[in-house]
């Protein structure tokens, strides 16, 4: 385990993130039988002391895993499983979503952001065609030490919200949409070329990805902390 | 000329389109030498009795033309030529920019507007990432009885306007931006994404057509206003 | 209820809409639940006195909703539920489709634009490949105040309707076709690129968004007729 | 020679396609220095009796080739030199443009057909969007052997011809356009897409692509009058 | 009838095109109801003399279609149905395909043609990795009025076919292939810039266009056969 | 026979192949019968002494085809069939997965190299987030004389590996991700754009391409082999 | 001022983003004439107190703005004017590039982050073609309290660093490469595809954009030290 | 220089690549200054002992750099400068392009092959348009050790090529082309769909690329005598 890794054969668990990055390796569920997932993840248990997640799980694999490996928190909205669940790293998490329709994604960033320490507020259906929606909850957005901009369509939301705060902005584009959204590459673009100055993008329907870039943050932020002192 | 149009062998000048349409063919400049626009202007000129426009002129091409046909009004800002510019229809055209970079694009949609008959009034640099900005110029869009929409970058500009105002909203793409932004492929799309219900859209950088699409309205409304009587 | 939207937790219905923009939201069903659906028509209802509706709905969620929420009027072609729907608005607007295949998309514009207080005509399979049968509509087309047109395959139909006819001309392309018609990417651009000048575009498929942009013209010409007594 | 080419080291003419195809081998222009184009026509004249062709020449390597290869007639406006132009196939061409500014790509594919034994006529400025002036051209098409059609922006003539007349239609998009037309992709696709049963396509602005298919055709026609006889 | 086409409501056989074009319109099935498809053939086959075809039918429409208009001959591996099939036009047709794979769009190119008067010959998995195979049809290939060339992957049939014989040569990508092929586009771009001169190249997977395309060809023969006498 | 192929009426196997290459033709299953794969590969086994391969074959087409042609190796985990497996080639190839996600196209490289005479080692999850798991097996790496380089997401394996090792790198790019990963052509056209010199690709999820991108390079060696005695 | 804006007619400079965001407006060159530049900075400079920034200027009109507002340091490699630059935030940024190539767009990223207060230690060219040159400055990136990571051709750096520390990591892929590598796309794309969890990324070629970002994490670390007190 | 690698500030060359690869770094010129360029080779020199080379270099910038670091080798068809050519591998290797304008590309990957060792065939103009001039060439290919094919337009070149040899065949993809060919990525994708089983590609236009996979092929071999031995 000097090696910085475990070689199941059909995987290598990075057992040495948690010391490089603050957070054990996330096993992202696509593609795994429920016995590999379980592998790792009793892998990681065993290797980390932080909190372990896996990702993106069909209801019947989350159910194999619980099973497996006794002691994970199930987030069905968000088909996650959480062993070790982290303690409060104080730092406050607006999750922001365009529509109703944008949920699931915001449900997953939610999601993970909460395993991994951080306090998450929500606010939904704040769409730019009815911009007052949004105003209405600025000072929700000021109180918060990062914002989660979720949206689809026109993936507008993340502009005027970097215009609003200052503080870091990670916008989601979502696959919410028809024809010309191209599944999510239009808002994607288009957030890609606000013209709100700093505001940072990630993967179509990646609420895990945008988590995981405020968690960088709040770690930083704690670090800044601790050399202040 | 008893078929609708003129044959000049470079060219067929559709001189029934004022009676069909309201208004006669425009030139559209690029890939005609001077001989041939002051050409078709003079057929034109002759078949009708509106306003005649040649459009995108390089600056010498619109100086040969306008010795060549005389009574011309030129907008050098908007590569335009106009003869007998049309009466006021009294209908009132907002053309709102996001950006100080998109106003060629606004200024040809203003001034092809102006030449057939609309009034036209000016906001510029109202881009969402500081929408007070775009929420002091309210009354303004409200006094309208159209708005066209000129945005690069993200595209947003449109969908918080059409969220404002009930009035038509023509949205004109720009490629004002770089890389994501695909030389103005990026708001293109998301203007078709719009969450705002009912906007339209026009080609890239296409100033020009948003004014024509605003001059169909105007008609329309003209024909409204004499049947109401 | 003065902020201009009620706050439901999984939506924000915008309630100040009908007042700005002449209408109360529309309520987009896909990703939405039954329940969540009728919750945000009873608010828009209740905040409201023009017409609700509901676009884009399985019919077993239609039929939950009709439940919930009594008085809808259903268009299963369209897949709408209507509450309260609209008088006459005395504007007069012609549904042409290019081919049968394109009649779902032109069902959902007709019984919008009904809903919401529009004369609908509609005139179908009139493809350019056989154009004397578009030619014999053209009274039809000249009787109208606006026109749509849906068309799939090259999407050429617009280009020759706004050739014909001086009245706005929304354009829609649809899904119809196959191959280099990339699902409808292919008469998106072409109607944007079109050579008649003044066609507007929406996105593919999308009736709903051409019946919308035919009511702000319809609102703007009633504008027009009290400002011209 | 037996070998049915010529190796010239930066070349190989193939001196077998006159045997094979009818025309010999035509010589492309660009990335070729005119010492090169020079000996490569050099070559193809010796070895075959038919017309030869050197395509979309710059003026200054067009005056190279000439003198170092005398006989040749140059067409300007096509950037073609012609040795040896055919006898009349007895085959008519009608080569009919959608705008003025499409004339270059319609000139090559006139001077090409010319080169190689048709007898065309041409039709210029019948965009769709005055759809009359293609009506009044029926007559000429319909005494054409083929048509090729040459269009950029939406690209919507060959819709319309196609569905005129029964004689083989060739489409041409041009790179005339600009913003959603993506240099000549949009009317690629379009055409590719069209709703006129039977029509073919060749590349963006290649008139030469063009007028070598209606050489084939016009080849098979006579085959067929021989087999007839 | 005078009109050249039947109003049924929901479509517009356009009953002149046998008269303008020599072939009735062919009824493209996807999208429509088999009573729909009945009802245009019934009107089709009462305006017309010649062979009147519904293409792409799913096997129960197909079924219910037959039963509902006698007469029709069913080729199922084409999803085709054929009323009153052509006489023989003296035009042979040969259909070459780069793999076994590509078999159903060859299948539709062949019945098709057949359908309205060709005399097919086929030639199947000639694919470039073997070229001998393809050489060895040589003097098939020569034998023919024109060659319809079916190939997905990287599509190069047609280039190299395309470089053999003199006739037209019209090409067709398939959707056989995966990954970079792109469903079809990858061969479609590459036949559109393919090296032998004068390739025609029709929508991917459309065997029937390419049919119709020869179909147009063998009536500029018959014509120029008439001519000549 | 001497022609180098035979005409099956459905296929023509090129009989000649394995004399021209080294190696019979591969039967690619997808869109083949059981029948049709069954006739190829007996033809191919009667004409040839080598290994005869048929890859991506359905289950249940593979059970089918193994009862009708006796001999059959089943590699299930890479959906092949192996008859006549090779002898070794005394060549070591590694395959190298980024992700256990990757699995199935690491499978089919792994085993169509085995069956051609490769000796394989596979090293999985190796993904770059860790770079430390690939460093570990560099002398795994340095071994073998060819590295096939399996890798979805943003495919920068090969990059790494082909700043580690000096022999033939082949990368094939997997389907494995989501939203802008484009379903394989993100890490395509990353491989295509890699900085390390000398690196080769093959179409995505290509196990089979790599496989027999490794065999030609063996075989290379080999021939190299007998050149230097 | 009150309005949090100045109307200069041809911009309405965003006079209360200093208030809302932290830094003022920063005025982006391209397409501002000299005098504009010059304006928008002028108020800027009035209604805040913090740094002004303009982007992006040609080196003739960044002179002319010199002379019009004094006080200007000129950063020429990144085409910047910086009036008041910012007093240290203590936050220490590694600007890591991938090659020599990319190093105007770092240039960008670390002038711009040490005028708004940031300390900037510089790596440059350590490609993961040579991943030990990238594993030598495991320490300088792991001082640092955020990481700019810039790279072109297949864009697989901010993976690599993404899997070695846990602070915020900010991707910004260059126009640096060509073919497959689309001008910037690929990498683009490619960095959104990223298996380090956590990454974010930015447009191409803007180093301004990621600069800004790691401005709002600064300022979010800062708010928290205030916090923690 | 025990870390491998010489930190010049601007760059850091990798002094351990000829270790691990066989072959010192390889100089990409475009973006970077002569000073630079002759600074990166002199640390290169000194470093290593095999050849070192500097790839698309402007004539002036290869000027500069000659003068700066005597005993170069300057190919100017190739914009490339070598020092300490290597000796012969014993590995010949066949350059075949289609067309006289893929001339460039061939250039520089004959002109590295040979700097680094390898014996260069040359077979030109050999598209499969006129595919008897390729099958003539067939005895000098069957007696190359690897081929690389260089090919715009379709592409097709690879497969025929790798139909008729077993060696390694790496296509070229060139933007000789127009229109459809999107300056070299439609052949690109041709490639990647190759039916001839091994073939693999390397990015648009890059000579170099196949001449650096060639070589890990060349030492491969050596390699395998080695161990043959």
């Amino acid at each position: 385990m000097t090696s910085g890794f475990e070689d199941l054969g059909y995987a290598r668990p990075d057992t040495g993130r948690e010391a490089r990055l603050g957070l054990p390796e996330v096993v992202y569920g696509p593609g795994k039988s429920a016995a590999q997932v379980a592998g790792i993840v009793t892998s990681l248990l065993a290797a980390n002391s932080g909190p372990v997640l896996a990702t993106r799980l069909e209801p019947q694999v989350a159910a194999q895993v619980r099973r497996a490996v006794p002691g994970a928190r199930h987030v069905p909205e968000a088909s996650l499983l959480v062993w070790r669940a982290a303690r409060p790293l104080g730092f406050a998490l607006a999750v922001v979503a365009a529509g109703t329709s944008d949920g699931p994604v915001a449900d997953e960033a939610a999601a993970v952001a909460e395993a991994v320490g951080m306090a998450v507020t929500r606010v939904t259906d704040v769409g730019v065609a009815g911009v007052h929606r949004l105003l209405a909850a600025r000072e929700t957005l000021a109180a918060a030490d990062a914002v989660v901009c979720v949206a689809g369509m026109e993936g507008a939301l993340p502009s005027v919200v970097g215009g609003l705060v200052g503080c870091p902005v990670i916008a989601v584009p979502t696959s919410v949409g028809h024809g010309a959204h191209l599944a999510g590459v239009t808002p994607l673009l288009a957030m890609l070329s606000s013209c709100a100055a700093g505001v940072t993008v990630v993967n179509i329907d990646s609420g895990f990805s945008a988590a995981m870039a405020a968690f960088r943050i709040a770690r930083a932020r704690r670090a800044g902390d601790g050399a202040a002192q």
